[in-house]
């Protein structure tokens, strides 16, 4: 529990009702969309300003207690839960579009603005901003920055990382800092900004972003493709990165998302398939439909025992729409769901969802998966129940050799998620020891109190 | 000078005929392609393996000897002069391309890998590694890598960051150490790949790189535009990148390098023209066409006096190589050549091609420019002589005043050649104060004993 006197004083810097310390409110602060974890902060607050920021850092550094920085909470590895607890920073109040430039093609916002809000704003102008995490209707930009979040867009168009070009960033110590601008190049000094980036909320609180932004492409279209099996589906995949054709997304849903999004809103999705593609391609009209074409060719080719190419936007929405659904059907079809976020090269795509089978078979698990197969990214889960220690346990080994499968086909302990809290327990396989060590070494010189979101990434004492 | 044994366990390292002693040597890597510096090394080594870089690198930080990391030197802001003396240790033989992957779209390179012999071995696969400085003949990837280097492709495709998925890097006390890996997301810890990318060599020596690839766009188109006003062809610039297309490249030439380039290869290029645009697009050929002709459109709308689309692909050679003659036409003209590199935001290219002209007619000198238009990015340059001293500390104080107009108008030091000694007393002005400090303790914790390209970046004792 905080001192009364530090309630007090927060209250005094942010203003009596952006302090929140009633057991609901702080329940609301204490998960995110990870279901494994959970903790109570013993306060919440909501700034509005950097100086208020700067101000709650100051007091929170100068007393030891720890901050963790959120965004709208649609986290799923953990990153923020305020497992230490302490103070909640949350910058949802944040939330004014500051700037957008037309012709240099650039968008200065503050960390609260939800990202579909900033689409929409965009839209108007003709504009695009493409990294597109699941979690748009929700998510805000702060968060992705924290997180270099990613979505289905970043096979053609790369993640968050890709479009930063300036920062406002709150120091442990309440210092602002500025780096970086709006020039779309920038050789001043180390890449600070990417080194805030997918920082989870460790090294600093981010209070103004500078993206750069790409003119809306004038033409899209959406394609399904329907497998019998799945690992046909993922050669499926990868004879499309090789040939020449760069989609704007291929997502990837199985059988049991199908079957979960069909239950819920019909669309005639074929429910017998045990895998499905869907995939954008997007640019000017002519090359749109080229480039269509040319997916449907490779597509049945590659062993589809069905192409569809949607007639128009609202077909298209539908699909889009099956794909966000399948996010919500996983997450929400058991006590405890264990998602993985491994990456693999796109060429093992097919192999790895071979392994991913065995792994089922001798471990009993149902692996459900879907996720980002232009990137190589998926996102298998596992049902499980975190209050049945012995099956938890199972579930929790079964995803280690998961990730160790992934590994072993040069792939990565996470694709788009973070470690946070669910994956440190593998971050010693996954990455250079030393490596570990020159970031808790980061850690130090930045926040050397680890007032900063402390016990997240890497274990503690480890 | 260095002991006579540290020489001959350098050889032992690395063999006899890898270690370079004498004068003339050691002259050829006292300078790179900055004109305003030059410093001796006590010895040259060129290793061949990771392994040797890294008991090259063990000794030097147990004698507390500097080493310069150099590939080709094509650098020019310094970055690899052996300002310290000590080693210079050129990545040159370790020129092996490892991989490269048509269906995951990767390949793995060592660091002296030339970026035409890399763009070759690409081309023959059909594949695309964009970031193309315009010292690709020359340049090495591993020298691209440090630099974080652009050129004309940028405008579209982004810089060498945007491009990096794994690293091999020899840490100041020969760790090796490996980041990141062969897919095109990972989420893992820190973006540690990012804080060596542009370091300049002073925090690791970079011994093999992964990048991500493109498919070849399959087709382009490149068009001139003749201006007799340069502040109409920056607007003109603003005003593509408004309209919603994107070329490919969008570079700009002044009177000085048509004139001088039509003097050396005479191809026709219209010698009264105030200034030359020189635009490419590319991607499917149905957009290509589409694009050229909206670009062309605009482009006459936006004041062009003349413009022309090159015919065929030889027509379009011909512009590219007038643009590439264009830097060694400026680099050749004068004993001293300061060239700036600032980057403005794209909205405010005309407004500062005006401020040029104010500031040369203020200060007598003449100041030719050229660059990368289609990303703020200019690169003015004075021609001046460092042996008459009062005259080179008038071009300085001109220079520092280009700068200062670049940061008036939201612009940046450095767009793409970086810091190293040739605007290392600017950082100041350019860099928060804390953000400096920021990088000196990185820079601490993977370089204790700064052995790594000391006297870079910033200014000593500063």
């Amino acid at each position: 529990m905080l001192e009364t006197k530090l309630i007090s004083q927060l209250q005094k810097i942010a203003g009596k009702e952006a302090v929140l310390t009633s057991k609901e409110d702080l329940t609301t602060y204490s998960y995110d969309g990870t279901t494994t974890w959970a903790h109570m902060p013993d306060v919440v607050v909501l700034p509005t300003t950097t100086e208020q920021v700067s101000q709650i850092l100051k007091l929170a550094n100068e007393n030891g207690i720890p901050v963790t920085p959120r965004g709208a909470g649609t986290n799923v590895s953990g990153g923020s839960i305020p497992i230490k607890g302490g103070i909640v920073l949350c910058t949802a109040k944040m939330n004014k579009i500051l700037d957008i430039n037309k012709t240099n093609l650039t968008a200065t916002i503050e960390p609260g603005v939800v990202l579909q809000d900033f689409n929409m704003a965009l839209a108007k102008q003709g504009l695009f901003y493409p990294p597109d995490p699941v979690s748009f209707f929700g998510c805000t930009l702060g968060g992705n920055v924290a997180e270099n979040s990613a979505g289905p867009y970043c096979v053609k168009y790369g993640v968050t990382k890709h479009y930063l070009l300036g920062l406002e960033v709150v120091l442990a110590n309440g210092y602002v800092m500025k780096l970086g601008g709006v020039t779309v190049k920038n050789r001043t000094g180390y890449e600070l900004i990417m080194l805030f980036t997918g920082s989870e909320g460790t090294l600093g609180v981010i209070t103004k972003i500078t993206v750069k932004l790409l003119p809306m492409p004038p033409a899209r279209k959406t394609m399904i493709a329907v497998f019998d099996d799945m690992e046909v589906a993922g050669q499926a995949v990868s004879d499309i990165m090789a040939s020449g054709v760069v989609p704007a997304k291929i997502e990837f849903v199985d059988n049991f998302v199908i079957r979960r999004v069909e239950e819920m809103t019909p669309m005639g999705l074929p429910v017998e398939a045990n895998a499905l593609l869907i995939l954008e391609t997007d640019g000017s009209p002519a090359a749109v439909e080229a480039d269509a074409q040319q997916i449907v060719d490779i597509l049945k080719k590659s062993g589809a025992k069905d192409v569809k190419v949607a007639k128009d936007a609202n077909e298209a929405a539908m699909y889009w729409k099956a794909r966000s659904a399948g996010f919500a059907a996983v997450f929400g079809a058991a006590h405890t769901v264990m998602a993985e976020d491994v990456a693999v090269p796109r060429d093992k795509l097919a192999e790895f969802i071979r392994r991913l089978g065995e792994i089922s078979k001798k471990s009993g698990f149902f692996i459900q998966f879907l996720g980002h197969a232009g990137d190589g990214n998926l996102h298998p889960s596992i049902f499980t129940d975190i209050r049945d220690k012995e099956q938890f346990a199972r579930a929790q080994e079964t995803m280690a050799e998961i990730f160790r499968a992934a590994m072993e086909l040069g792939g990565v302990l996470s694709g788009e998620h973070g470690i946070g809290l669910e994956k440190q327990r593998f971050l010693k396989e996954a990455m250079d020891p030393v490596a570990i060590d020159i970031m808790k070494k980061i850690k130090g010189v930045l926040d050397p109190n680890n007032i900063l979101n402390p016990g997240k990434i890497w274990e503690e004492g480890a």
